[in-house]
Protein backbone atom coordinates (compact mmCIF):
# COMPACT_ATOMS: atom_id res chain seq x y z
CA UNK A 1 0.00 0.00 0.00
CA UNK A 2 1.51 3.46 -0.57
CA UNK A 3 0.11 6.81 -0.30
CA UNK A 4 0.79 10.38 -1.86
CA UNK A 5 -0.52 12.30 1.06
CA UNK A 6 0.27 12.41 5.05
CA UNK A 7 -2.65 14.58 6.10
CA UNK A 8 -6.36 14.44 5.53
CA UNK A 9 -8.35 12.49 2.58
CA UNK A 10 -11.73 11.48 2.22
CA UNK A 11 -12.23 12.64 5.52
CA UNK A 12 -9.56 9.74 6.68
CA UNK A 13 -6.83 11.33 8.75
CA UNK A 14 -4.44 8.55 7.17
CA UNK A 15 -1.57 9.97 9.47
CA UNK A 16 -3.32 8.67 11.94
CA UNK A 17 -4.29 5.79 10.03
CA UNK A 18 -0.75 4.99 9.65
CA UNK A 19 0.26 5.52 12.92
CA UNK A 20 -2.19 3.16 14.20
CA UNK A 21 -0.74 0.33 11.94
CA UNK A 22 2.54 1.22 13.26
CA UNK A 23 1.17 0.79 16.62
CA UNK A 24 -0.73 -2.36 16.12
CA UNK A 25 2.34 -3.80 14.41
CA UNK A 26 4.29 -3.13 17.75
CA UNK A 27 1.34 -4.16 19.89
CA UNK A 28 -0.28 -7.21 18.26
CA UNK A 29 -2.83 -7.66 21.37
CA UNK A 30 -4.16 -4.43 20.87
CA UNK A 31 -6.03 -5.05 17.91
CA UNK A 32 -8.33 -7.75 20.08
CA UNK A 33 -11.23 -6.23 20.58
CA UNK A 34 -14.97 -7.87 21.51
CA UNK A 35 -18.01 -5.86 20.14
CA UNK A 36 -21.39 -5.82 21.94
CA UNK A 37 -25.44 -5.32 21.51
CA UNK A 38 -27.74 -5.46 24.31
CA UNK A 39 -31.49 -6.14 22.95
CA UNK A 40 -34.59 -6.18 24.97
CA UNK A 41 -37.98 -7.21 23.58
CA UNK A 42 -41.16 -4.89 23.62
CA UNK A 43 -44.09 -6.96 22.13
CA UNK A 44 -44.33 -9.55 19.23
CA UNK A 45 -41.24 -9.01 16.91
CA UNK A 46 -40.50 -6.01 17.89
CA UNK A 47 -37.30 -5.12 19.86
CA UNK A 48 -34.80 -2.56 21.03
CA UNK A 49 -30.75 -2.94 21.01
CA UNK A 50 -28.38 -0.46 22.94
CA UNK A 51 -25.29 0.07 21.22
CA UNK A 52 -22.51 1.57 23.78
CA UNK A 53 -19.46 -0.07 25.53
CA UNK A 54 -17.12 -2.66 23.71
CA UNK A 55 -13.47 -3.71 24.60
CA UNK A 56 -10.49 -2.80 22.67
CA UNK A 57 -6.94 -1.43 22.60
CA UNK A 58 -6.22 -3.07 26.23
CA UNK A 59 -9.48 -1.55 27.93
CA UNK A 60 -12.85 -0.98 28.43
CA UNK A 61 -14.13 2.02 25.85
CA UNK A 62 -17.79 3.20 25.18
CA UNK A 63 -19.25 4.86 21.76
CA UNK A 64 -19.26 8.36 22.55
CA UNK A 65 -23.02 8.52 22.67
CA UNK A 66 -25.30 4.90 23.41
CA UNK A 67 -27.28 4.39 20.26
CA UNK A 68 -30.26 2.67 20.23
CA UNK A 69 -32.00 0.53 17.34
CA UNK A 70 -35.32 -0.58 16.89
CA UNK A 71 -35.88 -4.30 15.17
CA UNK A 72 -39.48 -5.61 13.98
CA UNK A 73 -41.27 -7.44 11.39
CA UNK A 74 -43.26 -5.90 8.23
CA UNK A 75 -47.36 -6.64 8.38
CA UNK A 76 -46.91 -9.15 5.67
CA UNK A 77 -44.53 -11.03 7.70
CA UNK A 78 -47.10 -10.61 10.82
CA UNK A 79 -45.57 -7.84 12.73
CA UNK A 80 -46.16 -4.51 13.57
CA UNK A 81 -43.44 -2.69 10.91
CA UNK A 82 -42.03 -0.31 13.53
CA UNK A 83 -38.44 -1.11 12.18
CA UNK A 84 -36.33 -2.55 9.38
CA UNK A 85 -35.91 -6.67 9.92
CA UNK A 86 -32.90 -8.12 11.28
CA UNK A 87 -32.33 -9.54 7.53
CA UNK A 88 -32.09 -5.94 6.73
CA UNK A 89 -29.67 -4.89 8.62
CA UNK A 90 -27.57 -7.50 7.66
CA UNK A 91 -27.19 -6.22 4.59
CA UNK A 92 -26.37 -2.18 6.02
CA UNK A 93 -23.59 -4.01 7.90
CA UNK A 94 -22.37 -5.28 4.57
CA UNK A 95 -22.58 -1.67 2.38
CA UNK A 96 -21.73 0.37 5.64
CA UNK A 97 -18.14 -2.45 5.94
CA UNK A 98 -17.07 -1.69 2.21
CA UNK A 99 -18.05 1.56 2.24
CA UNK A 100 -15.49 2.00 5.43
CA UNK A 101 -12.90 0.25 4.01
CA UNK A 102 -12.94 1.54 0.32
CA UNK A 103 -12.52 5.23 1.88
CA UNK A 104 -9.46 4.44 3.52
CA UNK A 105 -7.93 2.05 0.76
CA UNK A 106 -8.57 5.28 -1.45
CA UNK A 107 -6.61 7.68 0.84
CA UNK A 108 -4.45 5.46 1.80
CA UNK A 109 -3.75 5.46 -2.75
CA UNK A 110 -3.88 9.17 -2.62
CA UNK A 111 -6.97 8.58 -4.48
CA UNK A 112 -9.83 11.24 -3.78
CA UNK A 113 -13.14 10.44 -3.62
CA UNK A 114 -16.06 12.25 -5.00
CA UNK A 115 -19.31 9.96 -4.34
CA UNK A 116 -19.77 6.11 -3.04
CA UNK A 117 -23.26 4.65 -2.85
CA UNK A 118 -24.18 1.39 -2.93
CA UNK A 119 -27.01 -1.32 -3.07
CA UNK A 120 -27.36 -4.43 -1.69
CA UNK A 121 -30.16 -7.27 -2.04
CA UNK A 122 -30.70 -10.47 -0.46
CA UNK A 123 -33.04 -12.84 -1.97
CA UNK A 124 -34.51 -15.72 0.67
CA UNK A 125 -37.38 -18.00 0.99
CA UNK A 126 -38.84 -17.99 3.82
CA UNK A 127 -40.18 -21.57 3.64
CA UNK A 128 -37.34 -22.07 5.47
CA UNK A 129 -37.61 -20.14 8.36
CA UNK A 130 -41.43 -20.60 7.99
CA UNK A 131 -40.64 -24.44 8.96
CA UNK A 132 -42.45 -25.22 5.67
CA UNK A 133 -39.40 -26.95 3.29
CA UNK A 134 -36.54 -28.82 5.22
CA UNK A 135 -34.91 -28.58 2.14
CA UNK A 136 -34.82 -24.47 2.08
CA UNK A 137 -31.99 -22.63 4.54
CA UNK A 138 -33.33 -20.22 6.65
CA UNK A 139 -30.86 -16.87 5.67
CA UNK A 140 -30.12 -15.61 2.69
CA UNK A 141 -29.78 -17.84 -0.60
CA UNK A 142 -27.61 -14.91 -2.23
CA UNK A 143 -26.42 -11.52 -1.53
CA UNK A 144 -25.58 -9.39 -4.58
CA UNK A 145 -23.82 -5.47 -3.74
CA UNK A 146 -23.73 -2.96 -6.59
CA UNK A 147 -21.45 -0.02 -5.42
CA UNK A 148 -21.08 3.26 -7.75
CA UNK A 149 -17.84 4.74 -7.24
CA UNK A 150 -16.38 8.36 -8.52
CA UNK A 151 -13.28 9.51 -7.84
CA UNK A 152 -10.14 11.31 -9.41
CA UNK A 153 -8.24 7.82 -11.16
CA UNK A 154 -8.92 5.90 -13.90
CA UNK A 155 -12.07 3.26 -13.76
CA UNK A 156 -10.11 0.44 -12.69
CA UNK A 157 -8.17 1.88 -10.19
CA UNK A 158 -11.52 2.74 -8.51
CA UNK A 159 -12.48 -0.84 -8.98
CA UNK A 160 -9.65 -2.09 -7.12
CA UNK A 161 -10.38 0.04 -4.25
CA UNK A 162 -14.01 -2.64 -3.69
CA UNK A 163 -11.82 -5.56 -4.55
CA UNK A 164 -9.01 -4.53 -2.14
CA UNK A 165 -12.17 -3.19 0.82
CA UNK A 166 -14.16 -7.06 0.01
CA UNK A 167 -10.57 -8.71 1.24
CA UNK A 168 -10.49 -6.77 4.03
CA UNK A 169 -13.83 -6.49 5.06
CA UNK A 170 -14.82 -8.08 8.58
CA UNK A 171 -18.31 -8.30 7.98
CA UNK A 172 -18.26 -10.03 4.20
CA UNK A 173 -15.85 -12.45 6.39
CA UNK A 174 -18.39 -12.86 7.77
CA UNK A 175 -21.22 -13.58 5.69
CA UNK A 176 -19.36 -15.88 3.72
CA UNK A 177 -17.37 -17.97 5.86
CA UNK A 178 -19.06 -19.72 8.97
CA UNK A 179 -18.74 -17.96 12.85
CA UNK A 180 -19.09 -20.14 15.79
CA UNK A 181 -22.00 -19.37 17.53
CA UNK A 182 -22.79 -20.14 21.34
CA UNK A 183 -26.16 -19.33 23.10
CA UNK A 184 -27.37 -19.37 26.46
CA UNK A 185 -30.48 -18.75 28.60
CA UNK A 186 -31.64 -18.06 31.86
CA UNK A 187 -34.66 -17.96 32.73
CA UNK A 188 -35.08 -16.49 36.52
CA UNK B 1 -46.26 -26.93 16.85
CA UNK B 2 -49.79 -26.50 18.68
CA UNK B 3 -51.10 -23.56 20.19
CA UNK B 4 -53.82 -22.97 23.40
CA UNK B 5 -54.87 -19.75 21.67
CA UNK B 6 -55.99 -18.05 19.01
CA UNK B 7 -56.29 -14.89 19.37
CA UNK B 8 -53.52 -12.03 20.49
CA UNK B 9 -50.27 -13.26 23.34
CA UNK B 10 -46.94 -11.76 23.67
CA UNK B 11 -47.98 -9.05 21.29
CA UNK B 12 -48.72 -11.90 18.36
CA UNK B 13 -51.53 -12.33 16.14
CA UNK B 14 -51.43 -16.14 16.22
CA UNK B 15 -54.91 -15.65 14.17
CA UNK B 16 -52.48 -14.35 11.52
CA UNK B 17 -49.82 -16.36 12.18
CA UNK B 18 -51.25 -19.79 11.05
CA UNK B 19 -53.23 -17.72 8.69
CA UNK B 20 -49.97 -16.42 6.92
CA UNK B 21 -48.46 -20.07 7.57
CA UNK B 22 -52.10 -21.30 5.82
CA UNK B 23 -51.46 -19.15 2.89
CA UNK B 24 -47.50 -19.85 2.09
CA UNK B 25 -48.34 -23.45 2.39
CA UNK B 26 -51.12 -23.15 -0.59
CA UNK B 27 -48.63 -20.46 -2.59
CA UNK B 28 -44.71 -21.67 -1.71
CA UNK B 29 -44.07 -18.92 -4.17
CA UNK B 30 -45.61 -16.11 -1.87
CA UNK B 31 -42.77 -16.86 0.57
CA UNK B 32 -39.85 -15.22 -2.19
CA UNK B 33 -38.32 -12.41 -0.72
CA UNK B 34 -36.00 -9.52 -1.86
CA UNK B 35 -34.47 -7.55 0.90
CA UNK B 36 -32.33 -4.67 0.29
CA UNK B 37 -30.19 -1.67 1.66
CA UNK B 38 -28.90 1.57 -0.22
CA UNK B 39 -26.42 3.32 0.99
CA UNK B 40 -24.11 6.03 0.68
CA UNK B 41 -21.00 7.11 1.90
CA UNK B 42 -20.78 10.23 3.95
CA UNK B 43 -16.50 11.01 4.69
CA UNK B 44 -13.94 8.99 6.19
CA UNK B 45 -15.40 6.08 7.84
CA UNK B 46 -19.00 7.81 8.11
CA UNK B 47 -22.05 6.12 5.67
CA UNK B 48 -25.94 5.62 5.70
CA UNK B 49 -28.07 3.34 4.56
CA UNK B 50 -31.59 3.85 3.78
CA UNK B 51 -34.26 1.07 4.14
CA UNK B 52 -37.69 1.22 2.85
CA UNK B 53 -38.80 -1.09 -0.62
CA UNK B 54 -38.60 -4.46 -0.41
CA UNK B 55 -40.45 -7.33 -2.55
CA UNK B 56 -42.37 -10.17 -0.67
CA UNK B 57 -45.81 -11.82 -1.40
CA UNK B 58 -45.74 -11.55 -4.94
CA UNK B 59 -44.80 -7.81 -5.67
CA UNK B 60 -42.57 -5.24 -4.67
CA UNK B 61 -43.55 -3.68 -1.36
CA UNK B 62 -42.41 -0.81 1.10
CA UNK B 63 -42.30 -0.32 4.92
CA UNK B 64 -44.70 1.73 5.98
CA UNK B 65 -41.75 4.34 6.59
CA UNK B 66 -38.06 4.78 5.13
CA UNK B 67 -35.73 4.38 8.57
CA UNK B 68 -31.80 5.95 7.91
CA UNK B 69 -28.78 3.94 9.28
CA UNK B 70 -25.98 5.45 10.23
CA UNK B 71 -22.76 3.55 10.40
CA UNK B 72 -18.72 4.61 11.50
CA UNK B 73 -15.81 3.64 13.21
CA UNK B 74 -15.13 4.75 16.84
CA UNK B 75 -11.78 7.04 17.31
CA UNK B 76 -9.67 4.40 18.24
CA UNK B 77 -10.25 2.62 14.67
CA UNK B 78 -9.28 5.95 12.96
CA UNK B 79 -13.07 7.43 12.26
CA UNK B 80 -15.33 10.20 13.97
CA UNK B 81 -17.59 7.71 16.18
CA UNK B 82 -20.60 9.03 14.61
CA UNK B 83 -22.66 5.62 14.88
CA UNK B 84 -21.90 1.79 15.62
CA UNK B 85 -19.28 0.25 13.72
CA UNK B 86 -20.76 -2.60 10.75
CA UNK B 87 -19.84 -5.52 12.92
CA UNK B 88 -22.36 -4.27 16.21
CA UNK B 89 -24.88 -4.18 13.64
CA UNK B 90 -24.30 -7.77 13.03
CA UNK B 91 -24.99 -8.65 16.60
CA UNK B 92 -27.43 -6.32 16.69
CA UNK B 93 -29.35 -8.21 13.77
CA UNK B 94 -29.04 -12.16 15.56
CA UNK B 95 -29.84 -10.59 18.71
CA UNK B 96 -33.37 -8.79 17.35
CA UNK B 97 -33.95 -12.04 15.09
CA UNK B 98 -33.93 -14.38 18.20
CA UNK B 99 -36.04 -12.58 19.95
CA UNK B 100 -38.51 -12.01 17.34
CA UNK B 101 -38.30 -15.61 16.59
CA UNK B 102 -39.00 -16.67 20.36
CA UNK B 103 -42.01 -14.26 20.64
CA UNK B 104 -43.12 -16.27 17.91
CA UNK B 105 -42.41 -19.52 18.90
CA UNK B 106 -44.35 -18.17 22.48
CA UNK B 107 -47.07 -17.42 21.30
CA UNK B 108 -47.59 -20.12 18.91
CA UNK B 109 -47.19 -22.56 22.01
CA UNK B 110 -49.39 -20.67 24.18
CA UNK B 111 -46.67 -19.54 26.72
CA UNK B 112 -47.29 -15.70 27.97
CA UNK B 113 -43.70 -14.22 28.28
CA UNK B 114 -42.70 -11.14 31.01
CA UNK B 115 -39.44 -10.37 29.74
CA UNK B 116 -36.94 -10.87 26.54
CA UNK B 117 -33.63 -9.48 26.84
CA UNK B 118 -29.97 -10.89 25.06
CA UNK B 119 -26.56 -9.95 25.40
CA UNK B 120 -24.61 -10.72 22.14
CA UNK B 121 -20.98 -10.47 22.01
CA UNK B 122 -18.14 -11.05 19.39
CA UNK B 123 -14.47 -11.62 19.32
CA UNK B 124 -12.83 -9.82 16.58
CA UNK B 125 -8.64 -9.76 16.03
CA UNK B 126 -7.72 -6.72 14.24
CA UNK B 127 -4.76 -8.16 13.05
CA UNK B 128 -6.99 -9.45 10.09
CA UNK B 129 -8.53 -6.57 8.13
CA UNK B 130 -5.41 -4.35 8.99
CA UNK B 131 -3.68 -6.74 6.82
CA UNK B 132 -0.88 -7.69 9.71
CA UNK B 133 -1.32 -11.12 10.36
CA UNK B 134 -2.14 -13.69 7.38
CA UNK B 135 -3.57 -16.07 9.48
CA UNK B 136 -6.36 -13.86 11.08
CA UNK B 137 -9.46 -14.16 9.88
CA UNK B 138 -11.14 -10.51 8.99
CA UNK B 139 -14.05 -11.64 10.66
CA UNK B 140 -15.86 -12.63 14.43
CA UNK B 141 -13.78 -15.50 15.37
CA UNK B 142 -16.71 -16.10 18.07
CA UNK B 143 -20.19 -14.64 18.79
CA UNK B 144 -21.69 -15.34 22.29
CA UNK B 145 -25.37 -14.52 23.04
CA UNK B 146 -26.68 -15.05 26.48
CA UNK B 147 -30.29 -14.47 26.59
CA UNK B 148 -32.61 -13.61 29.42
CA UNK B 149 -36.34 -15.22 29.28
CA UNK B 150 -38.95 -14.56 32.08
CA UNK B 151 -42.44 -16.14 31.23
CA UNK B 152 -45.59 -18.58 32.97
CA UNK B 153 -43.99 -21.70 32.02
CA UNK B 154 -40.88 -23.93 33.79
CA UNK B 155 -37.03 -23.20 32.91
CA UNK B 156 -36.80 -26.19 30.56
CA UNK B 157 -39.69 -25.02 28.27
CA UNK B 158 -38.57 -21.13 28.52
CA UNK B 159 -34.89 -22.18 27.54
CA UNK B 160 -37.06 -24.71 24.68
CA UNK B 161 -38.40 -21.48 23.08
CA UNK B 162 -34.65 -20.07 22.39
CA UNK B 163 -33.92 -23.14 20.86
CA UNK B 164 -36.52 -23.21 18.65
CA UNK B 165 -35.70 -19.96 17.85
CA UNK B 166 -32.03 -20.59 16.93
CA UNK B 167 -33.05 -23.45 14.92
CA UNK B 168 -35.54 -21.10 12.38
CA UNK B 169 -33.28 -17.68 12.64
CA UNK B 170 -31.77 -16.26 9.47
CA UNK B 171 -29.47 -14.57 10.70
CA UNK B 172 -27.87 -17.13 12.97
CA UNK B 173 -27.69 -19.19 9.58
CA UNK B 174 -26.30 -16.54 7.92
CA UNK B 175 -23.36 -16.33 10.41
CA UNK B 176 -22.98 -19.52 10.92
CA UNK B 177 -23.40 -20.89 7.33
CA UNK B 178 -21.88 -19.41 4.57
CA UNK B 179 -23.57 -16.89 2.04
CA UNK B 180 -22.46 -16.35 -1.12
CA UNK B 181 -22.04 -12.23 -2.34
CA UNK B 182 -21.41 -11.18 -5.32
CA UNK B 183 -19.79 -7.30 -5.98
CA UNK B 184 -20.51 -5.21 -9.08
CA UNK B 185 -18.80 -1.41 -9.55
CA UNK B 186 -19.88 1.44 -12.07
CA UNK B 187 -17.32 3.95 -12.19
CA UNK B 188 -18.64 6.46 -14.50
Amino acid sequence: MTTTDSGVRNGVDTTTLFATLDAVKEAPAAAQFKFRARNHWIAGTHSRTTIHDFFGVGEERQHEKATFHDIDHPRVLVGNDNAPTPVEYVLHALAGCLTAGLANIAAARGIELYEVSSTVEGDIDLNGILGLDPEVRNGYQAIRVNFEVRGDAPPEKLAALVEQSRARSAVFDILTGSVPVTIGVTTE
